[in-house]
């Protein structure tokens, strides 16, 4: 494996704020924040990407990432939400390829949000979405 | 419990194009999607926000999540990344008061992004990451 940012925090080898760490995860924050408070939580086991992470250790992951998220609204940080943002792939703005997942404290009138494509809003009808929903359906059955 | 449109899907009184169901969580084709294929994964127990949550169940919808974006990404609609979004009250963009995590396909150029903050990009000094930390940490062995 080359160079990983991550697995170096992991190691102890690149400093990191972390809060929260046991025998598959740790969470640390992120050093340019969306917002004070901003995280990330990592498996400790190099995955570049979801393919590659361990499905148990991917649920532990969610699993720390509502606690830290329980514990930002009682922290004292401004927080009145909270959004999990998780990019897998450079085209979903994958920067770093160790997986992570972002836990976002959230305010009124932060200046956080969502850029939606021209297409938003059209409202596919049901046809449309049962044949969507057969198609991943069967991907589905052929992973089985 | 108030009129809920996740509990009447799960209870099968509202349509769905429902591409993974079982004891605990069912996923289906969200009707205004970010991109075609974009689903949401739910738990089927009633839960407002994630303080709700059961975390066994939380871990379980992330399990779900990460084979759905699998099979997205071998369904032959158009995916070359995925992202995973989850708003947490209203100030986070939470719409639904019944837990929902987004599952998106995403391609070059799809127009949908986020919009960072006027602060975004200020990098805090490691004492001050540190400090928030412990405030975090703090407030994590309260909870426990």
């Amino acid at each position: 494996m080359d160079y990983c940012i991550f697995c170096r925090i992991v190691k102890g080898d690149e400093p990191a704020s972390t809060v929260y760490s046991d025998d598959e995860v740790q969470a640390f924050m992120d050093t340019t924040p969306v917002n004070p408070g901003h995280l990330l939580v990592i498996p400790k086991a190099h995955a570049a990407q979801l393919s590659a992470l361990d499905p148990s250790t991917g649920g532990h992951m969610f699993k720390a990432a509502m606690s830290i998220a329980e514990a930002l609204r009682h922290s004292g940080i401004r927080c009145e939400g909270v959004n999990l943002f998780l990019a897998d792939g450079e085209a979903a703005f994958q920067d770093i390829f160790h997986v992570h997942l972002h836990v976002i404290p959230r305010f009124k009138d932060d200046g956080f949000g969502l850029k939606l494509g021209p297409e938003y809003g059209t409202r596919p009808d049901r046809e449309e979405l049962d044949d969507i929903a057969e198609k991943i359906k069967a991907a589905i059955r052929q992973s089985e």
